[in-house]
């Protein structure tokens, strides 16, 4: 059986971030007219993510993702071939109708994540972004067609790779957006 | 500040289930005319709950929830008080109108659940149920009122009580839900 691609930009260990983590242009896999997005900044919570809407590089099981400030977020080139995936999803996910690369994903509706914008930073021009810290929505690769047999040895690299791996989002993050909504529901107050 | 309670059948550490699981009797706290329901055979999935629908004794932030198959759950007296909590949930709560316990929540729509009915452990007549294998939805107790700063502290108590701490059900029925979800959509076929 052939070595299952979690992802290639870490498929044979974690390369550490360049510390700059200053954003950059992503350029989408086209060769003829490619749309590019600048990220004027730096990207938070770079994580591997298994969900079946995360747009991964041919091949892998596991996409990488970040977020930026949306306001940090614009479209410098050929706008006009992105299209949205789904209008009904939380992250309004903007790919390119060409090459299906996913460019930016606003998340504008009233959330825990409004007024970020998820992008995947391999796709950017330099290579000072920080590396992945966990692995999110593990399970999930099961609803593409990862077979369930493969789910121990998946989990176990991960974690030998120094990504804990979730079926939801890490536990920081799983705490922020209860406390999002425990405020929004007037249970906290703070 | 005084410790918070997380449940009382585990605060002071997990008592091994005395292995017989041959179901039992569950009873609410009514004194008068208490709601009876008959499990006639074993538990499975027993584990600590955070979320904010699961029943919980009194000032516990968890609830030790466990699954019988809906045909070994019958109500046996008082069948009368009993109402469902919410009609549109999965879990089709069936509480005491009176004391508020609830006493079994079958799952009667399509899912990777369905035919299985969640029972509280705790309130059964005898001490032979398995004890609780891991802890779920964790984060969620911040919806219902702890403090996020309480989160990291509550984790490591899990963990010291060999209690795994998840945001979400644990990676095996996650594996177990998203395989049932392949399945369906024809993306599995075995």
């Amino acid at each position: 059986m052939s070595t299952r691609l979690l992802h290639p930009s870490f498929q044979n260990g974690i390369r550490k971030g360049g510390g700059e983590n200053a954003g950059g242009i992503l350029t989408c896999k086209c060769s003829d007219r490619p749309v590019k997005v600048k990220v004027s900044g730096g990207i938070a919570h770079n994580h591997a993510c298994g969900c079946t809407k995360c747009w991964k590089p041919q091949g892998a099981a596991f996409s990488v993702v970040a977020v930026a400030p949306s306001e940090n977020v614009s479209v410098i080139e050929n706008s006009d071939k992105l299209v949205v995936v789904d209008r009904s999803a939380l992250i309004q996910r903007h790919a390119c109708g060409a090459c299906g690369t996913h460019m930016h994903g606003p998340v504008e509706r009233e959330h825990a994540f409004q007024g970020l914008s998820f992008i995947h930073p391999e796709l950017l021009d330099n290579n000072s972004w920080p590396e992945p810290g966990f692995a999110a929505f593990v399970s999930s690769i099961i609803e593409a067609g990862v077979d369930p047999s493969e789910m121990e040895g998946i989990r176990a690299t991960f974690k030998d790779l120094g990504l804990e791996p979730y079926d939801c989002l890490s536990p920081a993050l799983m705490d922020y957006l209860a406390t999002w909504t425990a405020k929004k529901n007037g249970v906290l107050h703070q």
